[in-house]
């Protein structure tokens, strides 16, 4: 597929560019590598990556939540060889059942979930990087957040396999001071020439 | 804890000996290690011993289902470097939608969920290894076997963390023909001493 940016593309943006759909609506689809079936190779790649974007700063746990988080944040936990945490969705949590629970609306679903950690795996000592394979409105990012700030840890990294570039989530957390590495950040797609376009260079806050 | 078994026990059940916490109603809780926050030196350990027990067997496929069984799956398919693929589940799948789908009732849940993988993620040619953190009544292990079988393909291996002997989803399995292999087998469980029996050794078929 001819794009400008061929030379200079990463693995991540490669792989995108090569297996991923573009479906009407503005739908990436990257379940063949990526959240259905997993490409071993490339959440390895993903791991690794984040861990050199993230040199020098401290983790003791990484936090992400269920279902298609769970695999790119249990390869960064065996790179960093730390604890992994990975939140739960339900209808019906509460916070008086030894929980921290937050809010995110899911776009996909069209409903509020709760998003919950039970108490003793989060704690105030903690020094965390929140991953998830997409950021698109971050709702379940800034759940996490609020999460991990409820036990008085502190987040200290934000890696993400694939940012959507026009929805708000990474501008918000960029904006909010947040240390956020986002591998792929597609600025726009077309459906019609099936092409990508990816934002250059991440920006650094 | 005192335990006629300890010096025979393998990395798993000492774990769940040291960490596992019984509930009333023959309910043992490891989500400290297994299913919410993830231990990676265990996960890592289950990999390899799963690999050790299935020496010689065929694998280009490793198949689990959302959202615990992820974390162990990746890491299986990081020691044989094969793709992973976790089925999903759903109150309203159907198989007209380019998916294989098959029914599991969950016993936590209480409701019947469809289980699905989309078609191009199983092949006729596949040699499968399932995975799971638990094996309890075997609901959604016999799920993904069907899933597997719907492609034409083969499960070539059962692996699963943690059975529960008492319930019949093991004992269905390898009466069945099946290579399971389990890590920790438990026999009983006895929520006054807070101890675990677990299964000397594992049948073999």
């Amino acid at each position: 597929m001819a794009n400008k940016t061929i030379n200079t593309m990463n693995f991540l943006e490669e792989k995108i560019q090569t297996d991923g759909v573009i479906k009407e609506g503005n739908i990436l689809k990257i379940d063949n590598f990526l959240n259905h079936q997993i490409d071993i190779d490339i959440i390895r790649q993903i791991a690794y990556e984040l861990k050199r974007r993230f040199k020098g700063i401290e983790v003791n746990k990484i936090l992400t939540i269920e279902a298609s988080g769970i695999a790119i944040a249990t390869m960064l936990g065996d790179v960093y060889d730390v604890p992994v945490v990975f939140a739960k969705k339900s209808e019906t949590a509460n916070s008086t059942d030894n929980k921290y629970v937050a809010q995110a609306y899911s776009f996909t679903h069209k409903k509020m979930n709760q998003v919950f950690v039970s108490r003793p795996y989060l704690h105030a000592t903690d020094k965390v990087i929140i991953v998830d394979d997409f950021l698109a409105d971050g709702q379940a990012v800034h759940a996490l957040i609020d999460l991990v700030h409820q036990a008085g840890g502190e987040v200290t990294g934000i890696g993400i396999a694939v940012e959507k570039g026009q929805q708000k989530g990474g501008s918000t957390l960029r904006e909010e001071g947040y240390r956020l590495e986002s591998i792929a950040i597609i600025d726009s797609m077309d459906y019609e020439t099936q092409t990508i376009q990816f934002r250059k260079s991440a920006p650094r806050r």
